[in-house]
């Protein structure tokens, strides 16, 4: 944490009452202490930064101009919302940002009436407003206007586009705000991103102040002629947007959206004088006033020095999954050419920047686009290739049809890498990777695997290359690996096998995943009460190993499955096995470890898997209760 | 079946080689009798008509012109396959048409090497074509053209925005056809619909013969030169489009797409010229030459009377379950006017037809929107409404990161209605509603119901109108309700709680969803063997009836769970419980009755889950195996 900048306006605001009284002066000196104040919070926190710093003028624009919280402002995938917190009574508590019991870096309606919709996955803002803007219509009491606000890069996400479809439409009043800096996480693809940057290139920006003063001159309108005049007047400020308007949106701009004035003027052209749906075009800079010239325009960081820029990272001791992943594809990909990889927006965070570095006509970015992803995958694997397609867990939600449809129903061997499998820390519950297991497990022709190290990873990059008889998926965590030794070249494993970690007696512990180090931590722990557990790593949720398992649970009083994964994944499919096999009708202590039937609110990795019952101390009690051995209360 | 029409041409016709010495004469007579064809073989086998009729000139342009099967022809959903069936080698098994053993009513992988890319969910087409576009570039062998028809009504989905923006940006060839017949299944929604139609609206088909020929006769093109030349020539071609140009297609047309001459021309044009992404936008009418002045232009037909158009459906019995449940659904709404209704272009499916005309201004058709419509439920839960989201399980697999993220996560109070759940029949595999239990079951903050028959579905919609603190799903089957009493008014269910429909002893079955009724069949056989077991109506999956189901584990030897879905779902939730409370330990003979683990072919719903085993008798059979009572094989 950095000295407290000096900011005497933002001082006397405790909400967005505090702005309605401010000149346009005041509020342009707001928006330089706002910025000043969100890159201090975030320098001790870390997070999302430039996001939120190319809308500081924006977001006080629209408090200043609008009603909220009566007036429904939804920020899109909302990394951005940061400098909208700290203007909603919510800056004493930026301090806490994405920690335990903390804020979240997301909008969140449990939060603050100040965020009506909650988001974290991308293009859902202008569905959601939509469905405000309805409620209004058909008589929702204290809904105003419904204000969806959302990025370029967010735009290639095809629902938005169904929105926009829908809500041209209904025809009815919603207000779009299109905050367009030409960057996503990465740059954006698309030709939509193209067609936004031609609209405004070499050309100034609108100056909307003349046009704008005299539409808000003729308050208060004649109400016969106000929507006849409104479409007029912004008409009048529109130059392109042909696209949009097609779609059945008026459109403005594009604009300067660091330019308070511009910004007011037209928001307030657009509250007095909007009828349909419109669509504002603000042109911004991610990462404005300190980090716009980085490659990443500071779009996530660690704690960092303000003065210095540079960040306080804690030293590393293993590789990242995320790496181990990317570099055991190039090494497959080097042997064999029909290896492609896809991304959907996420070059860096998947570790296909690397892979795109190397092979760059055989990695595709296909923007915040999972669904188009999928199937684009399962074409290029109908025409021989091998696409893997690398999609955080909660990510290929957005996908699932496709995987079920184009994939599985067609058996082809699309190879799903699936990183940010179970808590990922301080993102939150919004990117989970909890569900996964249960829905692809249950997909016919389907292969999932599991890695319990990075070791396991680089094995299953290589199985997954291998595997051409049909779709295949493997997930890893967020995060270091547990610094195991490396196999310089990954092996096909056979399929369907797991593999015993170590003898023991009395109870087998069966593991799904990453959940093996806890297993082992466990079993150093009972091992001080003489009790020395089975530990088995599982490898495949499907098929499963039909032989290990029925072999465990014969040769064991207990059996005991862990996965980092919610009910219905793994440990259904081994209950499933063990029912039909008849093995519980003589009794067999079973019991399955899964992620509770809550979402969990972010914090670190560890005490998420705390919160869960999932850590080494939960699965010794485990352990001890269904050995029936006393157990002494841990935990409070 | 009527009458055969008569088909010299057609009758020499065993694949699209015979297409190419065909003067284009020939082919518009060809396509003559391949819709004389197409009316007598669906009169024959039911299924769907109008999609078909619409494309039989395009169907044999495209065949004619390009060198299919190494050019990759891709119908979107692929209704509209027939006739494309009836050219390629298929034409003397259309009386199978989506029969047990026979042809699909879909495009497969697995029936024809003319069926690159099966489809039955929209607006894949686009992305899977881009698939095979770049295994052609990295050099996939044998790799043609790609070429996507597809519909207005499945441009409404996002995906295939997502694939277009997609298509524009990567620049390669890529040949799409817009088959514009202004109706979906139902008239289409959007902005998109209104845009296509003013392309067209009272301006003349392009004439393109001439710039069609021109640019034919400049073959063979200097290399250098072709590139230039084919941009301009396309551009010469172009009225409109906008749009489309702006995501980087090149547009052609409108064109007639019922003038075989203009098809031929302007795909002969494309063929040689095209480079980079284009777009032929062909206007056609669904149900062309017998179907297209019926309000639903023949979308959906049982077998019929060529001359008469009668169709000869079976007489039903009781109500379908669609019925019932919109009918119950009005009964709520005329109540409470914060009911609204959501359907993503399916009115006439889902019912919400009939609660459209009732209350249209709280009825909303969002498109091919599925994304789109779940979100758009969720901001108005949001904003105090009641939305109801009436989507097939099959389709909601579309929106099931919108369900998780926005519904779940925030604890909305949408109500899922989940029609068409379990084995649908005739559609096959691509519309199974398998999964549904398993990837909702697992959401934390969410309700789930399966209704046993009819009367059952009543009384949750009634649930789902009256539980306002989080979302609810209740699913049901397709066809007819079994016969039931019906009660004037639902009554709400009490949360999380089942019930007993019959006491009896040593086992006990437990049952989620619509297969009540084959339990009560097994319960009959099983009488004259002197054993009565005890028979319960979970109506929950989630919440579990935690209390009926230890009771029942503890009062029986052996307890049977039976559902319409894959496993992972309601026994697998039940495996849990009773594995945590560890009833296992000392021993339970427990089953779980799920879908096996391979898509089922289409079928009759009976069949399809006699080939599930969950018919009465399999039933039969696990009890009497749970129980140790010698069983004969019934089956071979």
């Amino acid at each position: 944490m950095t000295e407290r900048p000096h900011t005497p306006l933002l001082d006397r605001v405790a909400g967005p009452a505090d702005l309605k009284g401010m000149s346009d002066r005041d509020l342009t000196q707001l928006a330089h202490e706002l910025r000043a104040e969100t890159i201090h919070a975030v320098s001790g926190t870390g997070g999302h930064l430039g996001s939120g710093l190319g809308v500081v003028e924006l977001t006080v624009a629209l408090h200043a101009v609008f009603d909220t919280p009566r007036d429904r402002l939804i920020w899109d995938v909302s990394h951005q919302c940061y400098p909208h917190k700290i203007l909603t009574g919510r800056r004493d508590r930026m301090h806490t940002l994405r920690q335990k019991d903390g804020l979240s870096g997301f909008t969140k309606r449990a939060e603050s009436p100040y965020d009506p919709f909650g988001a974290a996955h991308s293009s859902t803002s202008i569905s959601a407003a939509l469905g405000f803007a309805m409620g209004r219509e058909l008589g929702a009491p204290e809904v105003g206007d419904a204000i969806a606000v959302i990025g370029d890069g967010a735009l290639s996400g095809g629902m938005a586009y169904e929105a926009l479809n829908h809500a041209g439409h209904l025809k009815k009043r919603l207000i779009v705000i299109l905050n367009d800096n030409e960057m996503s996480i990465a740059p954006p693809v698309g030709a939509m991103s193209s067609y936004l940057s031609r609209l405004y290139a070499g050309a100034p920006f609108q100056d909307f102040t003349t046009a704008a003063k005299t539409a808000v001159g003729f308050l208060p309108p004649p109400l016969q002629e106000g929507a006849r005049r409104a479409k007029e007047m912004i008409k009048g400020m529109t130059v392109g947007g042909t696209l949009f308007e097609e779609l059945g949106f008026s459109y403005v701009g594009p604009i300067d959206g660091h330019d308070m004035e511009s910004l007011l003027q037209v928001l307030r052209t657009v509250k007095v004088r909007a009828t349909g749906p419109i669509l504002i075009h603000a042109v911004t800079q991610k990462g404005k006033g300190y980090a716009e010239h980085r490659a990443d325009r500071g779009h996530a960081t660690a704690k960092f020095d303000v003065a210095t820029g540079e960040q306080k990272k804690a030293p590393s001791n293993a590789p990242s999954y995320t790496k181990v992943f990317a570099q055991s594809l190039i090494q497959e990909a080097a042997e064999d050419d029909r290896i492609v990889a896809v991304t959907a927006a996420m070059p860096d965070g998947t570790g296909l920047n690397l892979f795109a570095e190397r092979f760059p006509a055989r990695c595709f970015d296909v923007g915040i686009a999972e669904q188009h992803g999928v199937t684009f995958c399962a074409g290029m694997a109908a025409a021989g290739l091998k696409p893997f397609a690398a999609i955080y867990s909660t990510f290929l939600q957005r996908g699932y049809d496709q995987v079920v449809h184009d994939v599985a129903l067609q058996n082809l061997p699309v190879r799903f890498a699936i990183d940010r499998a179970g808590l990922v820390g301080a993102d939150g519950a919004t990117h989970a990777g909890s569900f996964d297991i249960a829905y692809l497990s249950n997909l016919p022709n389907f292969t999932i695997m599991a890695a319990a190290d990075e070791a396991e990873l680089r094995h299953m990059v290589a199985t997954a290359a291998a595997h051409d008889s049909g779709p295949i998926a493997f997930r890893f965590p967020r995060g270091e690996g547990v610094g195991c030794e490396m196999p310089e070249r990954g092996e096909p494993l056979e399929i369907g096998r797991g593999r015993i970690v170590q003898e023991g007696e009395r109870v087998a512990i069966l593991s799904f995943g990453a959940r093996l180090r806890e297993v082992e931590a466990a079993c150093e722990k009972l091992a001080a009460r003489g009790i020395k557990p089975t530990v088995a790593d599982a490898r495949f949720a499907k098929p499963l190993d039909r032989e290990l398992i029925l072999s465990l649970a014969q040769g064991h009083e207990a059996l005991i499955t862990i996965e980092e994964g919610a009910v219905g994944g793994f440990g259904s499919h081994v209950a499933q096995l063990l029912a039909s096999e008849g093995v519980f009708d003589s009794g067999l202590r079973f019991r399955s470890m899964v992620l509770p039937d809550r979402f969990i609110d972010q914090a670190g990795p560890s005490q998420m898997y705390e919160s869960a019952g999932l850590q080494a101390e939960d699965i010794e009690g485990m352990v001890l209760r269904v050995l029936d051995v006393e157990v002494l209360e841990r935990r409070a």
